[in-house]
């Protein structure tokens, strides 16, 4: 059996101690993370001699799919209500704080959280991943709860949507797996500027390509359908892909400006591209026109 | 002679030594400068205790108003073209370094960056301050030269505006003079986004209520022309209308949830206001159906 595919079943099984976890969320995250895992692989090896990190350590792979599949779950908790509002708050209580969920049927949550303060190459990338983990579950309660009516503007929009897209989360548990220091690299302020643009653009990425299906199944926590009720006449996709052109060679223009130690040059440009290879591959999760049956 | 009319001439016989300056520069700064004054003033006597600057100090007001001038000649340098480009260079460098200008007809710049020196009541302001010039020079630049056809996007636009509307350097130039630390506090994610939302805020305003006016001057560095220009059937004041009105809440829920030091939450709350009040009594500057002629 080839890493990946071992990867995978490890995924799958630690999803079985979560209700309502889907063989969907853990192929979609080792998709997602072999992706990034393989586009900043030779930056990896270069940092690994010092931190003593092996880009390939199946240990590390694996949390970081199942930390990916986790988010996966956690959106679909709130989009598709896969489980009662009473154990949802109770997981998110339990994620944010790094402590087991008084809940049973989530014994997930727990062992991917002592798993991953056991694997942190620095404490403090724990500690930042569980403030991203409070922040993400806090904007996927507020985007759920303006969709139903709450008028938010765009901007208002957009500012939910760079924690609610969770990128954060995802580069603070590679930090926290392979020593990449962000908790350091996020006291400066371009660092953070960059953190917000690549949310944007992923966000932006995410809606626009998401629209039809999100449309058909009545989310109007998107972006473009945002817009097209407040602005009928608007058009709509023309302003967002202007906007996601315009993130991008924002994006690109601090990334030249600053220097950011390795692999963070790979990495972002990876979170730029994933989506592109997403929604190439995974049909079921952005696209309405064909129904079901993913396969890695 | 009440206070107010000394400043007010000392700040007009200041601008003697700059090439281009006119009446209504320091006219308009003198109505800004005193309007926050007198809305933080309670609060700035509280500081007062802790720093010993007196709110009403002369030699601090004048020098706050000068530098208010500063700002709005500076901007209709770029935008008018008051002074020649390699005479605008050379203000831009000499202003930025905090040495004098290389050419004669400016020496009112290295008079007020002595004094601001020399006044900083923490060194850290004043490079600060000479930080927040930098950029404002480059953003009244980049604005300038994207008007002629750049093609940015919405969002590249507001990017550029938060610095180009320099409410960063109004408050770093009150925080010299007064005490206000606002180094310290820029240290804070939280504060830094305070700055980027009052300052979109600013921005948003200026762009709606000179709207009229920088259309019949063909001036297109303005978020509604720009929109207008690329989206003609969008409805660009309704939309720009709920974004500012969306970054006033995200702005008012963050001064809620953070706890900053005496007087900005006042000054910030001035900063909101200031706008109205002077589209309210300044017809020059903002309107296109008025000409000419300005008073205190």
């Amino acid at each position: 059996m080839i890493q990946i595919e071992r990867v995978l079943q490890q995924v799958l099984e630690w999803g079985r101690s979560l209700i309502g976890f889907a063989d969907e969320h853990a192929v979609e995250a080792v998709r997602g993370g072999q992706y990034i895992l393989q586009r900043i692989h030779p930056s990896l090896c270069e940092t690994s001699a010092r931190t003593g990190r092996d880009p390939l350590d199946e240990t590390l792979i694996v949390a970081f799919c199942r930390e990916l599949a986790l988010l996966f779950w956690l959106d679909d908790c709130n989009d598709l209500d896969l489980i009662a509002p009473e154990q949802l708050a109770a997981v998110e209580q339990a994620l944010g704080q790094g402590v087991p969920c008084m809940l049973p049927g989530f014994e997930g949550c727990a062992v991917l959280r002592s798993s991953l303060a056991a694997l942190a190459y620095n404490r403090r990338d724990y500690t930042q991943l569980l403030d991203d983990t409070r922040r993400y579950c806090a904007a996927l309660r507020s985007g759920h709860a303006q969709a139903g009516g709450g008028g938010w503007s765009y901007a208002e929009y957009l500012h939910n949507g760079i924690d609610s897209i969770a990128y954060a989360n995802v580069l603070s548990c590679l930090s926290l797996l392979w020593g990449l220091d962000i908790v350091a690299l996020r006291a400066r302020p371009a660092f953070r500027q960059v953190l917000r643009l690549i949310s944007v653009i992923g966000r932006l990425q995410n809606d626009l390509h998401g629209r039809d299906k999100d449309q058909s199944a009545g989310e109007a926590d998107n972006a473009a359908i945002l817009l097209l009720q407040r602005y009928p006449a608007m058009p709509v996709v023309e302003f967002l892909d202007d906007e996601l052109a315009g993130h991008a060679r924002m994006l690109q223009r601090v990334m030249e400006e600053e220097c950011f130690p390795a692999p963070w040059g790979p990495l972002i440009e990876a979170m730029v591209t994933i989506r592109a290879q997403y929604y190439q591959t995974s049909i079921a999760r952005y696209r309405s026109d064909i129904a079901g049956g993913v396969s890695l």
